[in-house]
């Protein structure tokens, strides 16, 4: 096998992902007549130029999507992309570039936006967070509170940005809580009824909101602790109590505030809904040229 | 044909719209084997009660989604909303009641809040703008800047907060901007392909950003001019231009800082892409209840 | 932008609706084992040559559909269309050469038949309408009478034999029957209600049978009226009274010997359900060569 | 097992075929918003009730994709079949009663007369064929020239007008035409091929257009012939020639004014392309009631 | 038309059935975020070479499916068939070689490994009934115990081992058993039911477990007679009571010890649900060379 | 939260998996006009009674599928589970009893046993396994060798059996085999590569061959190893040098007579291909009662 390069830690989403959710997305923009507008008054023949730019910095996500739309409308489409995934960009930077038949460019525009738009807009937050925190050993990790039909685009998104993934559904790992732990009849029973049942390659997290509760979790074996709304003198007692059997993750009152405060106890991981449920979309352009 | 009560502002989306996102949704974070967690350590005939809550002020969207996420799992759940979507709740407040099987209501939870906060965030920015422009004449509305996957939730989002739709996709009205006008060799050449394909039923917008746009525009019928970028100043010539003419739109530079002063030029809409773009979730969550 | 040609009036259907209801309608005739008397008797790498042929005069409609189906068998097919969608043909002209792999042309053969007939007797009964109103100011539309799941390809088909399209289904335009009228209240209050709830880019008409009901109408202000079952002396009658406020929109009892009286009444609109529900096909066939 | 009373000849579609199609269609008409007017005109909670009424002659096909799209808008709609597929009525008569939520009526209403009107459209016109053989032993036969997308429908149609059905796709019986057998280099390779690979529970037609043809057919075993556009009289020499070995079945120039004589020949089969593809909708309609 | 080889007589499957399924299977395994591993440690532009071949001796099937598998990550991959579909091989022997993208490779090496090794099990175990069979008249044929979703596979598995294909489905063929007899009142109303209901290309074969049975079978015309359960004397003495009037088929108790025997009876057919519902997978592997 | 029971370890599928799965291997069997047999000979009124038995021994898996096929036909059949998946049953035990329609019943009868027979003999062959271990500290896990489109259903029967699932697919695991070491440029960056990408609820396992690559792997931090092929005395050695710092699991050359003397050896986990790539079917049928 060769081996032509170091291998990058962006691995692509698969592609089949990407074509189903770009084609869905057109069908919805363009209905059953298409667009009408563009259809009217631009020739079938005509051809264009246009440059992918950034009107606000940040970090760009999702070109690989924005390829796929607009090769959806027209295969033949030139789409050259002048930066990757992960790139920082300042306003008027190319992100890439498009040429082909008119009608296809702008008819694709607007999907391509809307996708990479709010990736960008989540890889562009997860990336302030992940910097905010550099110098510290705290891994920025994004939750499940993504985009219902998005979450594999999000999550994508997130690793554009520099963060880490947690679970991606409720398949793939355990994540004990208060109710689990109340109707299981107890910390140890949950922790057990989990591993008995879970395959031997998922992993194990239980969340705590005390000191005493994490007390209870470390007489079990368990892969990660989660260590909610904790104040970060509480968060270091905590992480001093783990002693490194679990990873350690923070959750809970985090923003670009606090989270510097938080990595600095010495937590493993910190998640931040916000990442995807509440990042504002990077503004994009596309600008027709000559 | 009876008639019971008053006709609501706010239609149901199509069910079967709601049912397929929510399927698929429920899929995304299900995968192959579901709840690992719930499944481990809560019992099969558990039951539970819960109340979704706000746990910030804002504007419920999205409840027969929640409804129907919660059903999706186990029908024979019950769900009972609070309130409407519409409302307006502030923290603490309940939006809905479920009680039934506890593995449903857990597994269900999450999409139930994905779809919600994130439309319930959307509704509430939506009433941030029309609160900001009441006593004008002016109506806020949105765009196509929408989550690819959710156009339809996203722009009843906007209704429910008292925003009205613009055109739904490409292919239900004319939006003619400056690429369509230099490809079609003019202003009037562009009106008039539009009007010969369009059907009766469809109405014509003309984008322009200065006045001697709208100058040239207003020689032909259009339904409506979207001003783009203007001062208020500017905005207020531009009205008084069109005279009751088409409808007027203002869009670029809306925020809630500017959008009274826009709104008080006297223009018909102002069109806001961060209704759906940029809202911030609302926070909302489930509490399990005795 | 470049600018090539002048825009044609007859925009192509967004490709991945076609591409979908190809694939659909091969897998129906298909079915889990695909064409058994070809692979059966022909050599998986003869090749064979065809025309397409019209057998009865008419208005071509689905040559795009044709070249999907041919290629959805085999991309490698050649598929060069004669003539173009709208084209007037008569027995015995050729619509478009296929030659390529003999298997994949015998398969797809009434898949692309069945489309491109229907399409085309519809465009040709279309045509007949227009035909028999040229000289009037009277525009052809169509109705929500379509087959279900192919409301797009017969619209399509109305559009290239030179008529218009009605709204394309319930949500892009708002049209009062006297149901709606009755259970709102009154004509104003059905008017005034869906003028609150549609965009402002949704064009509103109401239907009336008599000129009393139409009087109601003219008191509010609406985008169309559709005159239903009247006879050319009452239809001039409305029109008159409409006096240029609103489209006029006549419909019931229009026949090719009725249309033509419709249409000097000064009508600006015959809207005729038969185009898309009775039309017969046009009978197209495959013809092999040498 | 028990039996309460005599099988039906008209089994019913498989309902998940039903339901998607319903599914679809009603998607068709709803788009992203659904029915706007009947939203904004017609209260919440509004009930009607109405009849479906035949307002033309005809054969009645498929009530229970009435109901099924009615239901699909609202399960607890009461919808009551007054006449079953297949039945004769006349203008006035009523089929169906429904009651109910008066928006789910008048939103499902397009798409169920959509589905009823052209499968009862079919309907009528086989049985104006059957109608004109009676007497004869000729049955009458549909063919694969029918709509894509709604062959099980048209299908079933053809059998509520007493009618029998063709082979349904390419994959289950096999159907022998000219090109085959050149390609095959002769009629005897052709069977023997079609032999060599077809399971013993498919069936083997040939068509043939001479007598000389039919002849060479002959010497093989075949289940059925096709004879292609020959007249009466050569017709019945075919058939004498045949002799009872395999199933005769007439195709070509077939109209209401000629079958009965082809009919007479003796022929076992008479196959009628305009069934599917040309028979124009039967004019049903809803009338609400107090 | 051409005519430049023999006609094979194993047709290919459908393309779109095939790419669906591999696009579905490959859906199943790479999941949100695809192959993590390849993906971690392998570098985007690595390419490999790799060969596809037996370890076990058997008969190959999926060669199309394979290819597919690897072209659906990446349609630029080499994929070279060394032999075809209904090959014998041995261990050792290379079935195809595959060059080009290493990640794209490795990611589909296990969708393509399931998809040929349980066809190729079918196939296997199919050729060695007919061996078994070799020089009688009988035909092995398979059954409707397939595994749910691949039917279209395995009987096409079936036919690459030599056998050959009962029916489809329950739709494409009548197959009368016991408790159909007594629900329509005995042997005879039951055939004539299904004679008066299927189409004319539509074969009918009646099950029986007696020689009494088949008696009161035989005073009907139908197509094949299911003989089930039966020894081979038993079987002897009903095939001379049909003497040649139906095809024959023998079932139950079939193995490949019991085979023969009930083969030399003169049977026409033996049916083997064990083909598809019990065979187990080919071992193949996909080995990676310099 | 109520709790009323012990957890079960059985947690079954998610519910809407079951209900595509089935609908579309009814729509497989049915096609375009269903069961024509039963359609002719039951009366579409007629009842039946049915009891689901083993007619081998074995472990039941799939009794909720069985229950979804047949109320996909009719929602008002009764279907009583007589016993639980994972009970262990005996020729002539009843698992399930069916009543109502009798043309619903037959008509899903395939559909429910195909699913229930292969989902039962993986969870037979899968106890079998287990058995054999019983008493040492080895788990049985799957792997994923599972047919294309069911390998949720195959892992759920796996479970049924007593055995553990390994990972569901590529994206939920890391698994580093030869091919991503060499590529990687050696174990330890292979695995460093790996654990910066993977998040951190991500298990890594790496496959060793020899007792000298294995001691390399331990120089890292890993979850799991796999020792491949390795004979039980060097297993022994392997689990010795692991010394309990990961899990061990064996693979190659496991089969029933083999697969006690691993167990013994002290590995963690002996994971088995054949138990869901070459499991025969479990013999189940449906007897029908008075």
């Amino acid at each position: 096998m060769s081996a032509m390069s170091a291998p990058t830690e962006l691995a692509p989403l698969p592609r089949s992902l990407l074509e189903k959710a770009v084609a869905d997305a057109l069908a919805e923009d363009l209905g059953l007549v298409g667009d009408i507008t563009t259809n009217a008054t631009i020739p079938a023949d005509a051809t264009a130029r246009a440059l992918l730019r950034a009107r606000r910095p940040g970090v760009v996500s999702g070109l690989e999507i924005a390829r796929s739309a607009f090769h959806a409308l027209d295969p033949a489409l030139a789409f050259e992309a002048v930066c990757a995934d992960g790139a920082h960009v300042l306003p008027g930077d190319t992100l890439a570039k498009i040429s082909g038949n008119a009608r296809a460019i702008l008819s694709a525009e607007r999907v391509a936006l809307n996708f990479m738009g709010r990736m960008s807009g989540i890889a562009t937050l997860t990336r302030a967070y992940v910097d905010a925190v550099s110098g510290t050993k705290a891994a920025i990790v994004d939750t499940r509170k993504t985009t219902p039909l998005l979450r594999a685009f999000e999550k994508y998104a997130v690793r554009c940005g520099g963060g880490r993934n947690h679970r991606i559904g409720l398949y793939d790992a355990v994540l004990i809580k208060d109710n689990h732990i109340v109707a299981a009849g107890g910390i140890g029973k949950a922790i057990a009824a989990a591993r008995a049942i879970a395959g031997h390659m998922v992993k194990i997290e239980v969340e705590v909101d005390t000191l005493e509760q994490l007390k209870a979790v470390l007489t079990h074996r368990v892969d990660a602790v989660l260590l909610d709304n904790m104040s970060p003198a509480t968060l270091r007692e905590a992480i001093a109590m783990v002693a490194g059997r679990a990873l350690t993750e923070a959750s809970g009152g985090v923003n670009l505030e606090t989270v510097r405060a938080i990595a600095e106890t010495g937590v493993d991981l910190i998640s931040v809904g916000a990442l995807t449920h509440s990042a504002p979309v990077l503004d994009l352009g596309l600008d027709f040229i000559e």
